[in-house]
């Protein structure tokens, strides 16, 4: 009955982009799902709407931590939605709440998770990221990316 | 495959308490969970072991938003954890991603999270508090107080 | 050349409130100002803005720490405006960054830095509260409020 | 009488620094103060501390938001300690809370801070700077980052 300790994962990613990225995040999404991990992200649209998309369609478990105080801001694929009110500054509860992160493309947002995750000692894995941020994992498919990750810190 | 948006409801209160404190909060944990919500809480011990407990008893779901950013701090009956690593501000946190709080006795850190949930216009239902402030809701069980919340954020 | 740490004294109190009110806060930051201790506040309207103009008229030093990410946002007697961007999670930040709290009259917010300020273990003096928080130390005037707050601390 | 709203510069680089590093940011520091902005910085060793040394041998004024929740942490030449008390997460509230930001060499924390001021729309200058990060501007002296940094969001 005690609550097993699932590993959760941090997919990070832009709120808007290509279809390519987004294929990619969902595959992100219904991978770490499959394994029995626990999906976090930001909660919005692009890369955190498809990762959570991808791990609904494999029946895992999401969690949104969004930048406002707004349940209706959440992306559909949302289970639990944490309200942090804090705008960017909860980049770095996404980092500190992740087991490992994962990053799919990103923007200026997703490097700060990138180095936040960096700074707190976090395995940080990249997958088609404009960045070359020494201490990253270059990846090269959504699988790699979660094995990998899995690998490292003790799966599921 | 849409995921439902459960109502998420904040039990809050000391991290040490009596036993008496103690059967109370793991009754509402348990309430929450037979009537489908998810419990949200400090994650530590007390108050909010208790309730998460009391939860998982009932195949709930329970998220701890710590203050920390170590996943041991976790009580062992907490599902998700959101390693916050901003100390007493998570209280904040808790307050804003509640649809509904239940004040469980409670010591100072309870009572900040009271008024932090009063300003932010949360429905606040309260048992066994020594303090008695305007705009809460006595209720005298812990089946009433979820059931009064439940009523006025709309079940589940 | 080194910095000398003077005292960061907090004054708390609501958005908007009576000309008493203001009156009372006016006071309370001219007295801070004429000890050379630091007044630190939300930056906002009513006790916020009374205490900051008081503290201005004796020269002293203002802090404001915003919930917004707008410097406009700030009462104009604000010196050195802190953007927290985190909302009502800023009143912590106001708490643990005060050596001393000062509370006048008070609406929820106010009641949540009072309790953030217990927990904390800060010193908690209250002027005009409609609250009786255990832990509180009552006064009756602003002279008293600051000055039994500097003995305590150490002046400045 | 009414506070003159003064220019907040962010001074961003690691904890731990050479000489040479140091000896940019002291530089850096003085032509803030020389300018009569106000120096904003995370408040520890390094960089914070060598910038915030040469302000105030300018007669400067020095501001540190602080990761912990003690005054003792800030560097000797602090004048007013913010403790946030969020750790990592307080990186958001130096790039929120400044009018532009000049990075000094720096580690996973300073990349945090510029991705985090850059995805706000604050002016990013940086100094000897490992990373090419797209929208940042290169400065080649302390001297040209500041008066970059000043000609663009209006001085002082």
């Amino acid at each position: 009955m005690k609550a097993p300790v699932r590993k959760q994962i941090g997919v990070i990613g832009a709120g808007n982009c290509s279809n390519e990225t987004r294929a990619l995040a969902e595959a992100v999404g219904k991978e770490i799902a499959k394994k029995g991990a626990v999906l976090l992200c930001g909660g919005l649209g692009g890369v955190m709407e498809a990762a959570a998309y991808g791990a609904k369609l494999e029946g895992g478990a999401t969690i949104g931590i969004l930048p406002g105080n707004c349940r209706e801001e959440a992306n559909p694929w949302i289970d639990i939605a944490i309200l942090s009110g804090m705008g960017h500054a909860r980049n770095a509860l996404i980092a500190q709440s992740s087991d490992a992160l994962i990053a799919v493309s990103g923007e200026y947002g997703t490097l700060s998770e990138i180095a936040l995750g960096l700074k707190m000692g976090k395995p940080v894995f990249v997958l088609d990221c404009k960045w070359e941020i020494e201490g990253t994992q270059k990846t090269r498919s959504p699988q790699e990316a979660v094995e990998l990750a899995l690998a490292l810190i003790g799966s599921p």
